[in-house]
């Protein structure tokens, strides 16, 4: 694989990923974490992704708590590759600062923004599809990579497919109809059996400056105060506090896409968000030598006997006797035992502790 | 309550409680640990239900491991008061030994052999019990306490009831028809019915001297051998080793019933030997503060939602949801999850990390 010219990553670092407590915790979110007991974070395993695309050409947005360990985990990068914002404000300010970074850095700038927390299986055909947005943004399209779904999920928007566009260097690319909010499973399936719509995986590909064009459109206020903030990253502290806490999709995607202007690469690389334990444990591949048993950390540690389940270890032994279709997760200081169906209700956990003033836990 | 005179409590402190892993242990045994949540080990509670009987007429036989911490436990008895077996043999060496060495002390001894891990809940009712079978063993009879049955238990062995023996200090008193074996549900179920058949609790109140003449009766030698241990503790090492290991039951109660010469006395004081994590989820009340979770450790270490479990904490949270029927044994270095009806394969476990050779968690 050759660097893609001209491309920068950016990396939205950010999400408190409470439905995978105790994992991941305020003070050390998911993508810290080597979830998949890959041996690498995820934001670690984000990096080796990109860097064969772009090389240095990245920048890490994150939240000033995490300014550290990012640094940390990835002592590569240099100073001015972390961005820290004082403060979440979802995904348009991070991306959009990091778009009135590069602009003057380099004005022809693209830029791919990849989260830092999700999971990519098949590297090649991940770089393939970059490559053709890359070629479309180049072209000033707003891209988006369209993941061909595996199931009818209702945890992901949906992106619809419209024609092809013709390019030939971006052979599959076809324009984006519209996005759609994450559908109840009657309308995931129906999506499903057209063929004609992907997930939105949250990975737009886009020329720094078409972007801010984009974002002005009806947010003309933001992107002075980005552009204000690159020029001057004193002013990071004043204006950051103003800017409206938008999605990129809301702020940018949807309305552009509602005006023609949006691309997507359809494509299909063993995508997850990685959003629950449920999903978790689609992603790791069961135990070979305990049978029933997706062991997350060493398999030693597990002792199974009749018993199926999702075991995270934390450095003690866990013993299972007869129980079936569990999730458990241990952690030095907490200890949480669900179901897969159930996943989507570990924030509540967290809710509950923080309602109780147990943030030491959460 | 005042103490019965010449009455001797014996509390064999022994056996590995493997089905109580991880709680239990090799190095620390059930009868060292606070199993029910009561604030006290159940081998500190055993000897607070005996010392208003016998005040400081009690004596602990225990494996040679585990003295130092019956002692630690237990300071407030005299050196004499706790005996080290050098390797375990089973009770019947174990109560002769304390037989020989009491009827040294006192030829008109008679001794009460109580576990130290086992649980009465209603001690006033135990402590009538054990009056009236002193009374009776004061009279030459080897007595058992039969407790009356709260359900078809497997897991026990019974005692059949024979006639009244017309005794004033010991009205409930009866002769032993048998003592039976563990019986399956059905034939369980049919004693419940009959009325006529008390579990095997393993009390026997008997004279020590009484105790070894019926021991005599087949196992002369061990007599011998236990009043020359008793006579010079230095003979210990080389003479306990050739004890034939068996339990008090086969060696005296059930040919000594079998010849007509036990007594018993039925009583129903919430008794169980918390042989295992079902038995303990029926011995501990369920929260109130947490419906459906029955809690050992302290509630606030438990966050349920939608769950019933039997959660044992090791000093980190336990977060459950949508999760039922669980016992849940956290503690620092093994956390153990299954359901009361596996209740008896733990020890399956123990025996996987032996055989592991991984016996520092065992």
């Amino acid at each position: 694989m050759t660097a893609i010219p001209g491309l920068w990553a950016v990396i939205p670092a950010g999400g408190s990923g409470t439905r995978l407590w105790p994992i991941s915790r305020r003070h050390s979110p998911k993508f810290l974490h080597d979830l998949t007991g890959s041996g690498q974070s995820l934001l670690r395993e984000t990096w080796g992704r990109l860097s064969p695309l772009v090389g240095d050409r990245i920048i890490v947005v994150t939240g000033a708590a995490h300014e550290d360990a990012v640094r940390r985990q990835l002592p590569m990068l240099g100073y001015d590759a972390v961005v820290a914002e004082p403060s979440p404000r979802d995904s348009m300010p991070a991306i959009g600062l990091a778009a009135a970074i590069l602009e003057r850095r380099d004005p022809e700038a693209v830029l791919g923004s990849f989260a830092a927390d999700h999971v990519v299986r098949d590297t090649d055909a991940f770089h393939r599809a970059v490559t053709e947005a890359a070629a479309l943004a180049r072209r000033g399209e707003l891209v988006t990579i369209g993941v061909e779904p595996t199931e009818p999920s209702t945890a992901f928007g949906y992106v619809r497919l419209g024609e092809s566009l013709g390019v030939d260097e971006a052979p599959s690319a076809r324009r984006v109809e519209e996005f759609v909010e994450k559908p109840d499973r009657e309308t995931a399936t129906r999506y499903l059996t057209t063929g004609e719509y992907r997930w939105n995986a949250g990975m737009f590909v886009v020329g720094a400056t078409t972007l801010l064009e984009l974002l002005a459109v009806d947010h003309a206020d933001m992107v002075d105060s980005l552009r204000i903030i690159a020029a001057d990253p004193r002013r990071m502290r004043d204006l950051w506090p103003s800017l409206q806490k938008i999605a990129i999709d809301h702020a940018v995607a949807e309305p552009a896409a509602a005006a023609g202007r949006v691309a997507v690469v359809p494509a299909s690389f063993g995508w997850d968000d990685v959003g629950d334990f449920a999903s978790l444990t689609r992603l790791v591949a069961e135990s070979t030598a305990l049978p029933g048993i997706t062991a997350i950390g060493p398999e030693d540690d597990v002792i199974a006997i009749d018993s199926t389940a999702m075991v995270a270890t934390g450095g003690r032994l866990v013993a299972l006797i007869g129980v079936d279709d569990l999730v458990v997760v241990d952690t030095q200081d907490a200890l949480l035992i669900t179901r897969p169906d159930r996943a989507q209700d570990v924030k509540k956990v967290v809710e509950m502790l923080t309602a109780q003033n147990r943030t030491e836990l959460t």
